[in-house]
């Protein structure tokens, strides 16, 4: 049997370093090149990439199939150099999932529980307890419920918190004491009077600055809002409008327009912000190697792909 | 039918003004008495306290059943002036799981996710990722597997981290992907390389001191205790010491032998600790009358009672 021809791709990353010797094990049908290692360019049908710029496919007249090694396809989709008959496909990690749940829960939890208060009471060892209430008492709002968002609000329903999903159709397997909102407008009714909202979802012309002041208004006065999405989602002179405004009392931005964030951007120096690299998530090496073998394998046999994406929808 | 007796002692809390209103709600049966207010002591059946001093229950010489407005009892039990034909009762309160579940999944991410470290990157407006694990690479050991230890077992592993329970027998229903280590020595071989132990045990003769140096030295070096049991449950001696010599990392601690923790404790200034005024969980005021008035109502019936304490097992 003739070994596929894969080839990697990385804006900043070398993936076949990281992923090579997993690959070979894996599938070792799939013979894995760097672009400048690729003899024929004509034979190549299968491209994983991570962020990659615009020109990379230029050189594949035959390319047949492009995966993201993340979950996130939107530069693929929005690549116009890119032909609109080569297939998408991306993963679909469940330890991504759970990685993205835990910086969310984190999140939600140290705001919603005062533990920046404690911190400051404990420099100047103080012994100063807070008022408690019950976990329902506080709404957090999730648009999206794909594998990230679900994983999110199962966990997120587990700390007793009272959850709202904003959802294309409704699911069919809703999750218990879950309230979903479906339609155009679900975002913003599930948004309405909310403490916390979660974004998550994928980047598409339809959630292109979704985060934007309409939004910031429908919720709660002083609420929180975590991006974990991605940059474009957020329209950032809204974010500080309404945090100037006390409407919103800080937000957690793990994702910007532009990554790195620039050393001068003044959201740095911002406290009522909270700020990662984003981190809130990443691609386990053990699921990309499987997923990637699975996909170029379907490719070969003329299968469905399990982790297709669809243009149309963007995910 | 003639209203039950109940009267409220605290060391720190006025319970009736607190619960009253809702208990007169919840319980119109039921005549609620602070100690001052008790016109015929040897009247008084039931008691209702927190915290309470040794003598708070000499004046009443046919008193049946105390009950804590908390989850722990071990001040009734130790109570030489209690005498033990008076029953216990205790509150078995979901919220308040669900509580002490978000500030475990707290203290696990804080640390294991590097969230410090992020926050002083962004305090120098500097862009430093670290490289990410699959949360199953994590090991937490949780000791005890009652209504507040299932809960924190239920949400870490549903955040992927790997789970071992110390238990005294092994669970009727185990919890799936979780390690179950029954028996006297289950807490050490269940500790065993672990990265976290959460205690989140009732205090008990048999749990006394039972975070001490055999512990600390089972666990994985660089490894991180979250205390959130009874102070007595920590030998404080022996945790400065695990973590002179780096065999833990830090720990995470709410409660402590003298609360409020002293503010001349050496605790409040070493930066390998994160210190909280016993917040991390709290009983919430709905299900406080309604385990009230459900056991004041069963003590008057003489049926079972559906939140007894077994005074043997401590809990």
């Amino acid at each position: 049997m003739a070994r596929s021809k894969a080839f990697f791709l990385s804006r900043m990353l070398d993936l076949k370093s990281l992923y090579g010797t997993a690959l070979r094990t894996a599938g070792p049908d799939i013979e894995v090149l760097r672009p400048e290692e690729v003899p024929y360019p004509e034979k190549i049908r299968f491209a994983a990439c991570w962020l990659a710029e615009a020109d990379s496919f230029a050189a594949y007249p035959n390319l047949e199939l492009v995966m993201s090694i993340g979950a996130g396809v939107d530069d693929l989709l929005s690549n116009s150099k890119l032909s609109s008959e080569t297939a998408i496909a991306r993963m679909r990690d469940p330890h991504q999932a759970a990685l993205m749940a835990g910086y969310a829960a984190h999140e939600v939890l140290h705001v919603s529980r005062n533990f920046a208060q404690f911190a400051a009471s404990a420099s100047r060892a103080a012994w100063e307890p807070l008022p408690m209430q019950a976990p329902e008492a506080t709404i957090v709002t999730v648009p999206g419920n794909g594998t990230m968002g679900e994983a999110v609000i199962r966990i997120l329903r587990g700390l007793g918190f009272t959850l709202r999903v904003a959802c294309r159709t409704d699911p069919d397997r809703p999750i218990e004491d879950v309230s979903y909102f479906s339609g155009a407008d679900g975002v913003i009714r599930a948004a309405a009077g909310a403490h916390f909202v979660i974004n998550i979802l994928p980047l598409t012309q339809a959630t292109e600055a979704v985060l934007n002041s309409t939004l910031f208004l429908a919720m709660a006065q002083g609420s929180w809002l975590i991006q974990i999405g991605r940059g474009e989602h957020l329209v950032e002179s809204d974010l500080i409008a309404a945090l100037d405004s006390c409407q919103l009392a800080g937000a957690t931005l793990d994702v910007f327009h532009a990554e790195p964030l620039p050393e001068d951007h003044p959201f740095w120096h911002d406290d009522r912000l909270r700020i990662t690299p984003h981190i809130a998530s990443a691609s386990v090496p053990s699921v990309v190697t499987e997923q990637i073998v699975t996909t170029a394998r379907e490719l070969r046999e003329g299968a469905p792909l399990s982790f297709g994406v669809e243009r149309a929808r963007g995910y």
